[in-house]
């Protein structure tokens, strides 16, 4: 599948027009899709070992996934299966919730560059610095002229990030009211799930609009070129996994990485293991 | 397999006498074994779950798995192949080198309290506050009187834990000096392994009988019944690999894992749904 088929073009975004159903790219259905994203662990997990590798040579080159999407659309499935292929030693995810009291005393982007990987790392953000300009504008939680001015604080942080080695991969997990509604109401026909259901869900239902107009502003204004925007149909889940891990292989891919030289004689080393006395 | 057969029973330990390339228990060889690893995975999955939604409800409880060993014992194997098999989000894992100038500062479990998991997760030390009383005790990095104070301050600790809810599994990965060295010069022929490999690795290994010493002093003193020790035989990987996984899932199943119960109408919530107003 071509992992850019999801990348946002720039401009005005409209929603509406961007399928939440779609599985074009892949020929086939769920089952077979579920078998693609397996295939994609092996190469997957080789290169995140490499990646992992290279901070031996002080190398400040890490990865940065940001999912963002309203409530079911899948960031935590995208964590598990997705996520999940790699080694978790070389895995850091952080989840934002509402911000705490000690957060609220720093600008926004405070809290977010504490959780930044290190180099070597896949850092995955569960909702990240993007709630800043979304629900805090559904819900005037800020000024409006504050958050007309993060947006720009977005880029230059993005920016300088990139700038230190940090590949950025950005999704919108994109679903549609319905089948939010549908996932919903799974949740209250399982009882294993109910610890997922949350009544404000449905409280934010009453805002879809204002979200989705929210979401096109943001995505406009920091669909930047070092960090651009992929919108990813996520009504399907195998559908939603296995692009991102598409694009997460292609990102790894485009890397280049390769494994350290070594920093000692090799021969030497060997050497000293073969001629060494009795251990016990 | 029964989990508790490399339990340590209590009284002095001779590390001599415990096997390393042990496979009892297990009617099978390497690839049915990996086998029975992968079968784990489903129900370890389910239990992380119920763990991390048990959170929800306040509970205290979790999990700390704690990883010690001599180099190539295979710590990082454990967690990709072990710890690899349940959801990434729930996992919490911190690999503990030699402390930092900051760490030094403070007393020794200092670093440990702030590496805990949250409640609902399953933290893994790689090396952990053990490493006081093991490489400090081998090299006389502190007083002896110091170290000595260690081992009732560790059961004091891990006792507090678990009467905080932390579940607590010890696991020391046993290998015998020869597979290490077979393990080091495998490194030293695989370019893809250097990365891995530190020449004062083979320093170490003149300091193996030291490092013997020290381990079966503070296996022996801290083998309590909150907190016992498993003794795992680590020089095949994939039993290794199999028996914490086993040590895992009963520790897991122990604690009787239930999903939480609704705190909200589950019709109320599903009548709210099924009666809204068109959402767009």
């Amino acid at each position: 599948m071509d992992p850019h088929l999801h990348r946002l073009p720039p401009g005005p975004v409209d929603l509406r027009a961007l399928t939440t159903d779609d599985t074009s790219g892949f020929d086939g259905g769920k089952s077979s899709g579920k078998q693609a994203l397996a295939a994609l662990g092996d190469e997957l997990s080789d290169l995140q070992e490499r990646l992992f590798a290279e901070r031996t040579t002080g190398s400040g080159r890490r990865v940065l996934l940001v999912l963002q999407g309203m409530d079911t659309s899948g960031k935590g499935g995208v964590l598990r299966h997705t996520v999940g292929l790699v080694d978790p030693q070389g895995v850091k995810i952080t989840s934002f919730k509402a911000p705490t009291a000690e957060e609220r005393k720093h600008r926004f982007l405070w809290r977010i560059r504490n959780a930044l990987p290190q180099p070597g790392y896949i850092g995955v953000f569960d909702r990240s610095h993007y709630e800043d300009v979304l629900i805090v504008r559904v819900h005037g939680l800020a000024e409006p002229a504050t958050i007309e001015s993060r947006y720009d604080q977005i880029n230059e942080f993005e920016a300088e990030l990139a700038a230190e080695g940090v590949v950025i991969v950005k999704c919108m997990l994109h679903v549609s009211a319905d089948e939010q509604r549908a996932r919903l109401l799974a949740r209250l026909d399982n009882e294993d799930k109910y610890w997922k259901f949350n009544p404000s869900d449905v409280d934010e239902r009453a805002h879809w609009g204002d979200y989705r107009a929210a979401y096109e502003i943001a995505l406009e204004r920091t669909n930047t070129e070092v960090a651009p925007w992929y919108v990813v149909p996520s009504d399907k889940k195998w559908y939603r996994n296995l692009v991102i891990g598409g694009l997460l292989l292609e990102h790894l891919r485009g890397m280049a990485l390769r494994w350290p030289a070594a920093d000692f004689d090799v021969d030497e080393q060997r050497r000293r293991l073969l001629d060494e006395a009795p251990v016990a």
